[in-house]
C-alpha cells in the first residue's frame, strides 16, 4: 500500500519534503502540490512528477489524497489543520501549530479528540543525535541530569526576523527539544541578551533563556541566528557524574593551509535532512500500519508555544522570572 | 511503479538488505526471499510479510520478481547470476562475483554485452563519507594526490577466516575504493605483515598491502580482523598541497571516569547502514527508470579480485612486488 | 643573578610552588620554606635542599630571601603581605587577597603606591591557551565578541565548601579570566542554579552565574566542583563572524572496548602545571630586570572579590541583577 | 650551583637551544657562543647577555665553559665531540653523531669508557605525547603492539635536501623513536616511494619505510618534508586490543567561514619547544646532580645511523628488504 500525499506549501520548506517523501521515504507518493502561487506549485510538481494546484481546499478533498502535509504561511496553519480534520485527513503540520498562543489553544481545545490525526514538525526528535542522547540521558549515563546546554546559531536570519520571532520560529525548536530530552516540562524562565550584533533595535540576536524544568535542571538556551560562520546545532547535558554532547556531524577532516579543519552547513537542510526522512517515514508506516503517530502531537505544538510565550513576557519585562502556563492545562 | 524485488539468502546480509528494502527504499518492496534452509528464509519472510522459498531458481523465474538480489554463500554467485541474467532479470550480486579470480573472468567473458543487467555490492562508493572524499580528490582541495592510507580494523573474525579469505572477504572493499576513490587503476602490489595477533599460522592477522595505480600514488592497506577494540574504517589522501581524511560518524561525545569518550560500532552494520540504503536506493531508481545501473559493475567485481589475486601471489612470494593483470584485458 | 625565594605554606599549593621555582624556573632558588606546622616544613623542605621554619614572619625578614610566595591559609595573606611590603620585598601571594571584599579593598588602600610589590596568582592569565585566546580576542579574529562561556567543573570539592566558598575560591578564577580575557570589567552580574547535586543546603553544586561587561558583552559562567567525571576548564568566545574556544590539552588518544577515549586530568596540577611554570618565570625574570611584574596585581586582586561579592548578593536575593561595585573606584 | 655551558653553532638550532637554556631552564647559565661566523655568534650572544667567539676549540677549553652543546654543520659533530672529551667536558650534540655510519662507528670505537660524557639530541624522547605513549606501550594498555604508523611531514624542505638526506636528517627522528617506543631493536627495513612531488629526480619527497622490530612489530615510517599544509608529526601504535596514538597539540579550535579549525605549527620549534625544554632541564639536572645523563647515549645515535644506512641501501636496491647491522655489534 502506498499512501498518496498532498502537500500545501511549494517554498523552500515544502519543496524539501515533497522531495524527501518522493525520493527517499518507503510506501508513500506526492500526488498532489498546492501553493497559492500556482506557478509555483507547477514547477516543483514537474520535478516531483505529481499535479498542482493553486486551491489548497481543494487538495484537502481530492480523491488522490490520503493524508496531507502543512508547510505553507504560519498563519495558514490552524485553518488548513481544521480542512484536514473536517475531511478524516490526517495530517503533518510544520510548527507552529498557529502564529499565537491563544490560537493554538483555541485549535487544541476545538480539535478534542480529532487531535489524534495531528502530528506537528518537530524533527529534531527523529534526529539520530538526539535520539541517542535522549536515550542516554533516560539510561543515566551521566547520572541524573542538572544542567543542559541548548544552542542554535546560524550564518543570517531570514527578512523581517525580530526579537520575538527569534524565539518563536527558532529557539522554539530547543524550547520543544529540551523537556523532551529530559522528560520533563519546562515551568519557567527568563531570558537575556548581550548588545545585539544586529543593527536593528527591534531584533535582538542573540539572545540567551534559562530555562527551568520540573526535574529541577537548569537549561540555558543560545540563539544567535547572524553567527555567520555556520548553522551550528548544539546540546550538552550535564550530569551528577558526567556528560553527554551531541557530536557535529562531519564527513571529511581536511589539513591545508596551517590548518586542520571541518566544514559546517550553511542552514538546516544538511544539518537535520535524515532528522526529516526519518519523521516522514515514521509518520507514513505510522499511516500505513494504522497506529498512533510517533511524531510530536498538537498539544506538544501548544506547550512549546507557551513556554514560548513566557519567554517573550520575560523579554518585556526585564528578563525576570515568569512562570509557564499551559493554557487549558491546570498546574 | 514498484520495484518487486527477490532476494536469494536470508543470513545476516539477505535479511539486512530485506529490511532495508522493505522499510527504508522508495520505490521497491520484496515479494520473495530464498534460502537453501527453507524454514529460515519463511522465518524472515514472515517479519518482512512477503513469500518464501528454498528453491532459488523458481526465485529467478517468479512472475512477481522483477529483480533479484543475491546474498548467499559465494560460491553460489556466478550460477545465480547467469540465471538472473537468462531469465532477463537485473541482478545486484554481493562481492565476490565468483570465488576465484578464474571464475570471474570466465563469467564475465560469457557475459557481454548482458553484463549491464549486473551490479557488484561494493557499498562503500554509496557512503557518504567516500563519495565526499571522492570529490574532494576529484576536486584536487589537497592538490594532486601521492600517498593513500586505508585502514580497515574489526573486532573479530569469522569462524574459518584465514590470510587469503582476509584479503578477498575483507580488504577487497579496500583494493575497489582505492582505484575508485584515486580514478586510477591498481598496478601492483606488494604484501607485508607483522607478527600475527591471532594464534593460528593459517591465519596472519593483521595484514599491510602496499598498492601502486597508474597515477603514480603510492597506497597502504592495513587489514586487521581481529582489532578487538571495534569496527573501525578510516582513510586519509596525502595531496601536494594537503590531506582529506574520513571523519568517524559519531552521534555522541561522553564525559566519564576521567576519560572523554566516543563509541565504535561492532560491525559493518551500523558504520554502513546509510552506505548500503542509498545503494539500493539507486539501484531501485535506474531499475525505475531504466538507466545504467550506477553501481559497481561486474568488470569492476573482476579487477578487484585481480587485485586480491596479485596480493595473495606476493604474501605467498614473501613480499615481493607483483604486477597486476586482470583477464581479459591488454595492459 | 638568582632569585632567593621564601615560600610561605608548605601544603599542596605551597609544595608544588617550591618544586616548579626548584626544578623549572631559571634564575630561582627556594631558599627558606615556612609553616605553622614546622615538621611538614621540615618534610617539604627535605626535598628541596633548602632550610625550614615554622616562623612566618621570620622567612620574611631572613637575609637570604629576595622575595616572598604566599600560599598559606586565605585568612593569613593580609598580614603576610603587609610583612613582606614593610620589609621592602617583592611579593606573589596566591589568591585570594583577603578572605573578605572589605579586608582586600582595606589593604588596597593601605598599600598604596607599595602596591607595585605586590602580585596575585590568577595563573589562568599564564596559560598558552588563555593566552591564545586573549590574542584571538584582541585581533578579533572571530569579530567583536558578543557571548562568552566559560565553564570550570571538578571531581570533588575540599572539605567544607558552601555555596558561597565555590565563588569565592573557585569561580573567582573565571570572574578574573573573562574581563581580562575580553579587556572590559564585568559591571553586573546573577546567580542562578539548578536543584543541587549535593545533599547539603547550604552548599549549591553547580551554579551558573550571569556576567555584564562594559563592552556589553554577556558571559556564563558555570562552577561545578563536583562534576565527577574529571577537571575540565572550557572556554568559548562567540563573536560577530566566528568563535575561538580553548582546546582540552591531551597527549594521547587511545581506542579500546568500543570507544575511542581521551584523559581528563582529576585536579588542577597537571591541567595548569604549565601556567604556573610560565607564571612563576615570568615573576622571577621580572624581579631578575628590576622591570614591573606581569602578573596579576593586588587591584585585580580587589576587583575580582567585588564582583564574587556581587554574585553572593544576588545569590541572596534570589539571582537579581547586581551592579558590581568596586570600593575606592568611582563608576 | 650553576651549569656553565658552551654552545657551538649559532644557527636556528643553536640559537634556540641557548635561548632556552638561558630563559626556561633551571641551574644553567650560557656563558659562551661559538660560530664560524663570529659577528653571528656575537649577534645571538647579545641578546644572550654571553661572550662570543668564532673559535670552538676555545669553547672547548675555556675555564668558564662547564659543558659543551654542538649545535653546528653535521660534518664537524666528531672532531668536536672528541674535543670535549679530550677536554674531559659533557657534551650534548644534535642528531648525527657523525654523517656517515662510518664516521659513527669509528667514534664510538674511539670513545670507549668516554662515551659516557656524550649525549645525543634524539628529543622526541623527552616530548610529553612520546613518554606518554611509551608509557602506554609498556602498561599494555592496547595489548602487545603489532602494528606502529609513525609519520612526519614538513612545510617544505631546506635547500639541498636529497633522498638520502631525507633520511639520515628527518625519518633519523622515527627511527630513533619507534624501537625507543617499542623497547625493540629495528632488525630490517625496506624503503618505497610514490611518485615525487618535488620536480627533482635527486629527491624523492614523500617516502615509506616498512621497519621491522625484534619483537616482530611492523612498522611503517612516513616522511614527506614538503607536505605544505604544516608541520605535523603522528604516531600510532596498535595492539591486540587497542590503539594509542599522539593528539596533535592544539591551544584554540576556532569556527568562521562555514569551517571549525585547529592550527598546525610552521615547522619543529613550537611543536618540539616543550621536548628541547625537558631535555636541556633532564641534561642539566644529570650534569648537577653527577648521575648519568638520561638522553640518548652516542651509541644510540650510532644505532639511528645504522637503520638509516639500511634504509638507502634498500632505496638503492629498489625497495628490497634489508638487515640492519650496527657495526661492532654480533648479531
Amino acid at each position: 500500500m502506498t499512501v498518496r500525499i498532498g502537500i500545501i506549501g511549494a517554498g523552500n520548506m515544502g519543496a524539501d519534503h515533497a522531495s524527501t517523501l518522493q525520493r527517499f521515504v518507503s510506501g508513500a507518493s506526492v500526488t498532489l502540490l498546492a501553493d497559492v502561487d500556482g506557478a509555483r506549485a507547477a514547477g516543483v510538481a514537474a520535478e516531483l512528477g505529481c499535479r498542482s494546484t493553486d486551491d489548497a481546499e481543494a487538495l484537502v478533498r481530492d480523491a488522490d489524497v490520503d493524508a496531507v502535509l502543512i508547510a505553507s504561511h504560519d498563519a495558514t496553519h490552524p485553518a488548513f489543520i481544521r480542512a484536514c480534520v473536517a475531511a478524516g485527513k490526517p495530517v503533518l503540520c510544520e510548527k507552529p501549530l498557529a502564529p499565537t498562543l491563544d490560537g493554538s489553544a483555541a485549535l487544541v481545545a476545538d480539535l478534542g479528540a480529532d487531535a489524534a490525526l495531528v502530528s506537528l514538525g518537530f524533527m529534531r526528535r527523529f534526529d539520530p543525535g538526539y535520539t541517542a542522547l535522549r536515550a542516554a540521558i533516560a539510561a543515566r549515563t551521566m547520572g541524573a541530569p542538572v544542567l543542559l546546554h541548548s544552542t542554535g546559531r546560524g550564518v543570517s536570519s531570514a527578512p523581517g526576523s525580530t526579537s520575538a520571532s527569534s524565539i518563536t520560529n527558532s529557539a522554539v525548536h530547543d524550547l520543544d527539544i529540551v523537556p523532551w530530552l529530559l522528560g520533563s516540562p519546562v515551568v519557567e524562565v527568563s531570558w537575556h541578551a548581550p548588545r545585539s550584533a544586529t543593527g536593528d533595535t527591534t531584533f535582538q540576536d542573540p539572545q540567551l533563556v534559562l530555562l527551568r524544568t520540573a526535574d529541577g535542571v537548569l537549561s540555558t538556551v543560545e540563539t544567535f541566528l547572524n553567527a555567520r560562520y555556520g548553522y551550528d546545532v548544539r546540546c550538552e547535558v550535564v550530569g551528577e557524574s558526567g556528560t553527554a554532547s551531541l557530536a557535529e556531524p562531519v564527513r571529511l577532516v581536511q589539513d591545508g593551509a596551517l590548518q586542520r579543519a571541518s566544514g559546517y552547513a550553511a542552514d538546516w537542510r544538511p544539518r537535520f535532512a535524515e532528522a526529516y526522512r526519518l519523521e516522514l517515514q515514521a509518520w507514513v508506516d505510522a499511516l500505513t500500519r494504522g497506529t498512533a503517530s510517533p511524531l510530536a502531537s498538537a498539544h506538544d505544538g501548544l506547550v512549546a508555544s507557551a513556554v514560548a510565550d513566557a519567554v517573550i513576557t520575560s523579554m518585556h519585562r526585564g528578563g525576570t522570572t515568569v512562570p509557564v502556563e499551559v493554557p487549558g492545562t491546570a498546574r
